[in-house]
Parts: structure tokens; C-alpha cells; sequence
């Protein structure tokens, strides 16, 4: 590292800073910086300081936005009466590129977890309840993750939302799509098994 | 690209231009830096500006520098009397990261390339016989790359700086360490047979 000036040596530190890049790869990253011209660089620099000054939480579902309201939630070809709800902003991303699903979003921001002292309180469960009751839902699809905690989460709001009337939801667990059986482990092929349907 | 606001988006597309880092990881380096402390993407950002801003090329041996003379050249504990010349500041790294020299650098900033044009006055070949008729050098290695315009380079200078009575060297070429000689092509193995030497 002795063998850059100080300038290039703290860009290589920065840069390997960042998940999955190493040593030899953030080297490479700096010299190209280095010689990329100076706009493109400021470019770089100004992206980086505008996605933290800018991006902030939908004051809706609290996915990531550039405004008060996110785009999806201002979209009026969206289904408005369809509600899908995740544990945080990367995983409403994972649904949208799936391209499946045309309603609006709810983002709870983690799932209910005992073990580590996360109660209803600490996530956006009133937040839900709030929404189910005040705008004309016909559906809550509720995707958490299938881990333990996701599927506690999971079951605890769909009980909870059952009682105000509403269809409540979940996305299907089971093998995933070009799945070879003898690769899928035990506890999804039993539940492909028990939640198998007619053709 | 749609799915996030366009300040992500914007910086998925600046990290995306840099070598070797694909969509899929701009998108993830690009979520972490979203979720970075604020500092840190600050610090990030400062360190790509100030690469740019400060970094400049020594005026002594043109190598990368924050100050006027880099450290090289400062370093009073490096032999002033051996001057190493290689093509680029990355060449200059490598050299130094083997830790076989400890003499001074001389950067040409390029290779002869007739067919390209490059002739001697658009590389620092002037500058480097001024810097061997001015300082009290006692033997120039010359580590330009082993492919054409590299070895014809060498043969130029080599040439030029035998007539000013200084002893002229060049890097080795021959079979990489650790190589199997199966796997090493034809040129190198000629080469290595014509410059062989007793143990």
C-alpha cells in the first residue's frame, strides 16, 4: 500500500470497504478512477453523496423514494386494492422485477422477532392496520421471508388482519422453478408436498 | 432499473461503468452504499474527489504523486545512482511491490510505436537523457514490457544511453517462477535458452 500517495492509497481503503471487493479489486477500481476524465469521476462522487441525501423512506409504504410518495404509491394504473406486504425495501424490488404483481406495497422494515426483542411495536404492524382500515383493500398478500421468523411474522398478521374482514394471503412456498427434486431440501419439498393442488 | 427511485438508480449506472463490475453488482454495492452510515459515503465520495484533485505526476520521474516530488524521490535511503525506467506509473508499482529495487524511477509515460505514431519526442526520453547527463547515475535498468514495442524500445534507449558511457541493463526475460515448462510458450522458452547462464 506504501507504494501510492496518500491520495490513491485512502481511495483503494475506501473502496475496499464495500462488500465482495478485495484488495486487488479495489486497487484497479482506483487506478481506473484515477484515469477516468475528471467529470465522470465527479459523477461518481456526486451519485454517491445524492443517494444518501435524497433517498428517503415512502411516507406510504416507506419504500425508497426520491419524494414524499413513491412512485409505485402515486401510480394510478397500480390496483389500489391490493396490498403486498415484505420486510424491507429490497425485497418490494424483488417482487416488482418478478413482474407478477400490480398493487401497492406495504414495507414492514423486519419481521417479528422474540429472540431479539422485536415486537409488533418495533415494525410497521400498526402502521398496516392503519392502512387495511382506511383505504379500500380487497387483498393483503403477505410476503415475508419463508425462514421461521418471516413465516411467524407471517401467521401473526394474518390472524390479526383476518378479524377485519379482509382476504388475506400468502405467497406460495414450494420447489423453485427449474428445481432438480433430488437437490430440494427436506422442509420445502414437504411443504410442496402438503400444499400440492389439482391441476 | 425502474423498480428504485432515480437516485439509485443513477448510481447503479455510475458504478456500472466501472471496469469489470457488472449490473448485478453495481445494484448490490449500490444498496450498501445506500445503507452505509452517512460519513462513510462521504469519506467515499471525498476519496474519489481527492484522487482527482490531488493527485499529480512527480516532476522528477513522473510518477504518481500528492506532492510536487513524490516519495521516491524524497527518500534519501533509496541509491540515487540507479535509475529504473519502465513505461507507467502501474509499471513502477509492480516494480516496487517485487522489492528487488531500491534505486530511483524514471516513467516514459508510453512505448515507441511507429505505427501508432509515437515517436521518441511524445515519450520522456529527452527527459530521461537529461536526467542521465545531470545526475550522477552509475546504471539505468531498463524494465519496459517483453512484448514488441517494449523490447524495441529498450533496444532505442539502450542505444542512445550506451554512447553517454553509463552502464545500461535489462530486466530479465524467461521462464516465469513457479512455471511448468510445458505450459510456457515458445518465444519465452528461446528466449530463456538464449540467455541462459552458469550457476
Amino acid at each position: 500500500m506504501n507504494y501510492y500517495p496518500a491520495s490513491i492509497r485512502n481511495l483503494i481503503r475506501q473502496i475496499a470497504k464495500l462488500p465482495g471487493i478485495g484488495e486487488k479489486t479495489a486497487e484497479r477500481l482506483a487506478l481506473h478512477i484515477l484515469k477516468m476524465p475528471h467529470g465522470s469521476a465527479e459523477q461518481l462522487a456526486q451519485s454517491i453523496l445524492d443517494v444518501k441525501g435524497r433517498t428517503r423512506s415512502c411516507s406510504r409504504c416507506h419504500a425508497w423514494s426520491d419524494e414524499a410518495v413513491c412512485h409505485i404509491c402515486r401510480d394510478a394504473s397500480r390496483h389500489n386494492g391490493l396490498l403486498c406486504v415484505v420486510e424491507q425495501p429490497a425485497d418490494m424490488v424483488a417482487v416488482e422485477k418478478a413482474g407478477a404483481f400490480r398493487g401497492l406495497y406495504h414495507i414492514l422494515g423486519g419481521v417479528l422477532s422474540p429472540m431479539n426483542g422485536v415486537g409488533p411495536d418495533d415494525i410497521r404492524v400498526a402502521d398496516l392496520f392503519r392502512r387495511v382500515r382506511e383505504e379500500d383493500l380487497k387483498e393483503v398478500v403477505i410476503a415475508t421471508g419463508t425462514n421461521v421468523e418471516g413465516e411467524a411474522t407471517a401467521a401473526f398478521l394474518a390472524e390479526e388482519l383476518q378479524s377485519l374482514s379482509i382476504r388475506v394471503t400468502r405467497i406460495a412456498s414450494g420447489v423453485p422453478m427449474g428445481g432438480d427434486l433430488k437437490y430440494v431440501d427436506q422442509v420445502t419439498l414437504k411443504r410442496a408436498m402438503e400444499t400440492r393442488h389439482a391441476f
